[in-house]
């Protein structure tokens, strides 16, 4: 059903092919992981709320697959943070801002930033570096689901706090994340929405959590977790192959 | 590179959306493999080249993804086996099969069936079963690279031996098959050819090789391998985030 809503998402020219390729190495990931969010997972997301709540300028970057496959998890994080949201394509063409503004209009999003960039991201070339002053240039905290490792690094050189949404426990935008979370997008922005509205009135749970919040910990649980999905995965093959032949 | 191969190979109309994605889940594992041929996948390798070298009638499979990552690697093990090549889609219509067919005879490849299927698989739905009866449907032995489970599974109740192509360990095209081969198919199938040369000289190792190969055995050192590769991607990652934080 995601593959579908994806490819259809590429034939109205909001998705990308890159985008399709790279889903698919989210997808072998997420099998890996097995397809649910795991209990490190979980803790980071959890995180990333107290993170977005406490923000001065919490601001939802999104590209063509966030939009095409979560744009309603975004309207409503928005929401319940609240944080702007603006549209930052890698590959960037204003006829395709305007689509991916319009999905996510269409899914409940207001005042969404991206058509008229006027600041640029230091350190990344041509297209790929520009962005709004009241949006991202100018947010403390940035959730970027779906990022490149390019971005991912730059922005976390421009001093914000970045939580990464991302499915590959060892890519360059989990490793640069100050709050990597990996798990898949339409399930973790809406556990990062629920987490939101339950520290908007717990103001300071949410600062001790930001204050002790441990990225790397967080990240050795994940990886532990992995291993441990191999070793089952592996058996079950085992069995299953054993059985076919 | 091979993105933009696979992305100029869907504007051509031989790789198709659902083509990207897998390869996407391929790209995944190859990371996790080290983008290598491991010591297991040259002996599964060894081993594929055994079998089609004593085969009476060994056939090719081949869709759109591998006519548009390794049409010369498919037309030059042709030659050395020699094979016969087949086009077979997922998603057929005879103007793909054209154009497929066509692109692996751009890349040297002779004789190559797919155009006027007389038999069909038995067991697979509608026109995913449609197969030459001088080709797939009569052959002992069939290389199928980047197949998916059902058709593999299928090949396999036929009585065949079947010999995959898949960097994903775990699924069921590589549980199905009689000689898994854990492996990217531009690395995969040259190992094969090369293997293929030295044993048309050498009929009774080849012979051996076939009765005595364990691909069970095989794939457990592939998760072996795995396991190791993780733990030492973890250790990487871990040292690089400490340095960026």
């Amino acid at each position: 059903m995601t593959r579908e809503t994806l490819v259809t998402a590429h034939r109205q020219g909001i998705a990308v092919l890159d985008g399709l390729i790279a889903h698919g190495r989210g997808e072998a990931f997420d099998y890996l992981l097995g397809e649910e969010t795991s209990a490190p997972a979980l803790v980071a997301e959890r995180a990333a709320a107290a993170y977005l709540v406490t923000a001065k300028r919490p601001v939802i970057s999104v590209n063509g697959n966030v939009a095409a496959l979560a744009a309603k998890e975004v309207a409503r994080l928005a929401v319940a943070i609240p944080a702007r949201i603006e549209v930052n394509l890698f590959h960037r063409t204003n006829a395709r801002v305007k689509r991916v503004v319009r999905a996510l209009e269409r899914a409940g999003a207001k005042d969404v930033l991206g058509l008229r960039p006027d600041a640029r991201i230091p350190g990344l070339a041509s297209n790929r570096a520009r962005c709004h002053r009241s949006g991202i240039y100018a947010a403390d905290v940035v959730l970027i689901p779906l990022e490149d490792g390019d971005r991912a690094e730059a922005l976390g050189r421009m001093g914000k706090s970045v939580i990464s949404v991302d499915l590959n426990p060892l890519s360059r935008t989990t490793l640069a994340a100050t709050v990597p979370i990996v798990d898949e997008v339409t399930r973790a922005l809406p556990n990062v929405a629920r987490f939101a509205r339950t520290m908007q009135k717990k103001p300071r749970e949410a600062e001790r959590i930001v204050r002790t919040y441990d990225g790397a910990g967080n990240l050795a649980a994940v990886y532990a977790f992995l291993r441990l999905r191999l070793a089952n995965l592996v058996q079950t093959s085992r069995n299953q192959r054993s059985r076919a032949h």
